[in-house]
């Protein structure tokens, strides 16, 4: 056997609940879990060993949706209106970025997320190839790679809100190209699958959209997309296809509602409009940190579990929320779903922790290779010492404190080890596949060139962040 | 010169904003500030230099609302329903505490606090003065004592929550002369000072109320007391002074609302009368993760700021919210506070880090002494380094990054060196003032005992966390 983790309080996430295991082993072979249970069954013998007392050893978190390029802004599109945030604060910002840029920004997303426990991140981005292949690849992360298909035009000019984008159907054409040659390239790799990404249904054509839905019925493929995401939207919506209608009308029209489609935030679906899209199998996935930020709003992602649906955390984009810390995002994620709901009781622990991991391995449509810790599924872990000054004291009777502790608890600072595909990439706190050091050097210079050249275009955009500096 | 610490960005909070200096050097001698300004103008021949490039200095952060000895159930009362939580969740745990546990708990709470840049903490609890010379004076945090006055009698019998609970006069007097106490034995300390500690207006008879107001308004003091927690409070002042009163009119009647009154929570409280306490001059400890997690609610802080209030922020205590790492703190109440209002301007970076320091010294009537770098005040310092996974990229032009990314992508992790009254009491991201593993050890030592001894009364009162396990 390859390694073993011995000695640490394992939450499988078998079944329904958390699995909880005291004293447990996890044996790691040929990249798959090999073996979970009892130190006194387990008769391997592991070239390597984790001592996992004090320890809670949980499957690698997903992160279901992440634009990481955008880490390079980290900062700066913070507390400002909605109807700022794209195109007076982040827009003159993002706009100077070149591929470099965002593979920089993604390099330092993952790494932030890495050491938060992820193993999956759900990756959305124009060119997405290139983050595959020069971060995710190189840091040994598992992604689920999506092509951002957006036919706006370029110039739209000097359009109001409610004057339908112009599309370039060539544009919206090259995207869906460049998203098929993911299926293509990775189709057997190990730690790379691919969705369609139509960014959202104001930025597609009816055409285009249809196209995607015929390829990902034939090949039997995910898509992914935003979907409902507040006032812009429904105004182009309403723009395009008429009043009355909304974004999920005329998803459901082009037949895109379906177990295939993972939306995107929903906050500006109805509830009768939710819970269509759950009884339909659609997954959500829910980004509370940057909607709440961005918005102000708490996305829906309880109403949509308890309409059936299936939820999978995000972080979304580190302007605005501030980061892929996807432990603070599970504490994020409780006290606003409990402010929202006025419930206390509203996304307790256990919940947090099965849509971190099977749950937000379901939505990514990868549920059959991760997401819980069982023989044959690939070997993405994540080990948390819990002997520390935030989550201790760590008792077992008459409660496990270690199931609250880690979501009320913890942050980034307590991850210890994490395997993916049972390689050890990160080892006592730090990542062992790419130079920390050198990675946060390279997005300080690169921000600084990006902010430097953006500068006149951002005063001249005049967000309300101009007038505090 | 006794220390200087160089090439900071610091954030000074003088006068009205952040007071941000670039490349500056805060100089400290004999426990008070002696310089703040750049490199040049700097003619100290400093004994010990902290290098700052890359970090962010701020004035200490001040906690004002704290149950430190509580941190040692972290874990023992989360996702329980409101009317659950104080009785038969966290109890039958508390209960089982002596002294020896709660000095144990607040080792814990307190080593969080101050690894998050802490340096002063607005302590509530029974017996405080030993919390004072077994945890703060040793740890070497800056402390504002406040003693908990509680009359109920011990038994209350099986009461319904419309039956006023018994009061034991003999019970809150003796509370009041150990509070009495304190404002003898610290009149001259450097970091330690009181306040008086009348729990809540249905725990303590009109006649103790009135006689704590007398006192001090003859000598001058503080009164820190939770007011308007919400609904168990409001029917018993309703069952003892009448239908229609409430706990901020009764308060009014007694001569409890003036400038002197710091009060917690208040989310019972109607708009007009916190528009009353704001103009009173009354200040509002808000703690956003407990009443979160606890309640469901977000404390109503922006409304309170906005009516001309002064708001600190507390981590109140661990079961429920999870801790007192108060990095983590300042995100959440943005957050919260955006999605409370609706609005993603509210509570911006900015205002989260003067409430963190000037306005909580403020509301803890220090901010002659603390809350901002300035010549004269006590050296009360936290250097953070923002070259970190979460918080870079640092850039300054056209915005600097800096004062988002220590709001929303920062931990307690980041905490490089804290200076309290001069004194380095964190040094490279560790406590020097205390063993941190034998703090750890023992809190989950005297933890198990305690979750051991409870076991039995915890599972007989049945709350919803019991089925859980």
């Amino acid at each position: 056997m390859d390694l073993a983790i011995v000695d640490t309080l394992a939450l499988t996430m078998r079944n329904d609940g958390l699995g909880a295991l005291e004293n447990a082993t996890i044996g790691v072979e040929d990249g798959e879990i090999a073996y979970v249970g009892t130190a006194e069954s387990f008769d391997g013998d592991p070239d390597r060993t984790v001592d996992g007392a004090g320890t809670l050893t949980l499957p690698g978190l997903v992160n279901v949706h992440a634009h990481t390029g955008l880490t390079l802004l980290r900062g700066g599109a913070q507390d400002v209106p909605e109807i700022e945030w794209m195109n007076r604060a982040l827009g003159p910002l993002a706009e100077t970025m070149g591929d470099d840029d965002h593979v920089a920004g993604a390099r330092l997303g993952v790494l932030e997320a890495l050491l938060s426990g992820v193993t999956t991140m759900g990756e959305y981005a124009a060119n997405v190839s290139r983050l595959v292949e020069e971060v995710y690849e190189p840091m040994g992360v598992r992604v689920v790679a999506t092509e951002t298909i957006n036919a706006v035009a370029e110039s739209t000019g000097d359009l109001g809100p409610d004057d339908p984008y112009p599309l370039d159907p060539v544009k919206g054409e090259d995207a869906l190209e460049r998203n098929e040659a993911l299926f293509e390239e990775y189709a057997d790799h190990d730690r790379v699958s691919a969705m369609y990404g139509p960014q959202a249904l104001d930025m597609v054509s009816p055409e285009l959209l249809a196209e995607i839905r015929s390829r990902a019925e034939r090949h039997d493929r995910g898509v992914h997309m935003h979907v409902a995401q507040g006032d812009r939207e429904r105004r182009q919506i309403e723009a395009r296809y008429g009043d009355g209608e909304t974004t999920v009308s005329v998803l459901e029209e082009l037949g895109l509602v379906s177990d295939r489609l993972l939306a995107a935030h929903l906050h500006g679906a109805s509830a009768a409009e939710r819970r269509r899209l759950a009884d339909a199998g659609v997954r959500m996935a829910a980004c509370p940190s940057s909607i709440a930020a961005i918005d102000g709003i708490t996305p829906p992602l309880c109403a949509f579990r308890e309409a059936g649906g299936t939820v999978g955390i995000g972080t979304d984009q580190a302007p605005g929320p501030g980061g892929h810390d996807f432990l603070r995002e599970l504490r994020t994620t409780a006290l606003l779903s409990k402010t929202d709901r006025a419930d206390p009781t509203a996304f307790p622990a256990r919940e947090a922790l099965r849509v971190a991991t099977i749950e937000g391995a379901r939505a990514l449509g990868i549920d059959d290779e991760v997401g819980s810790l069982e023989v044959g599924k690939r070997a993405d872990v994540a080990v948390l010492d819990l002997e520390t000054p935030s989550t201790a004291p760590v008792v077992s009777e008459p409660l496990r404190t270690a199931i609250p502790n880690v979501v009320y608890g913890a942050n980034a600072g307590l991850v210890g080890t994490v395997l993916v595909g049972g390689d050890v990439v990160v080892e006592d706190g730090a990542v062992t596949t790419v130079d920390e050091e050198g990675v946060l050097e390279k997005a300080t210079a690169r921000a600084e060139a990006v902010f430097s050249r953006a500068a006149a275009d951002w005063r001249a955009a005049d967000s309300r962040l101009v007038d505090r500096q």
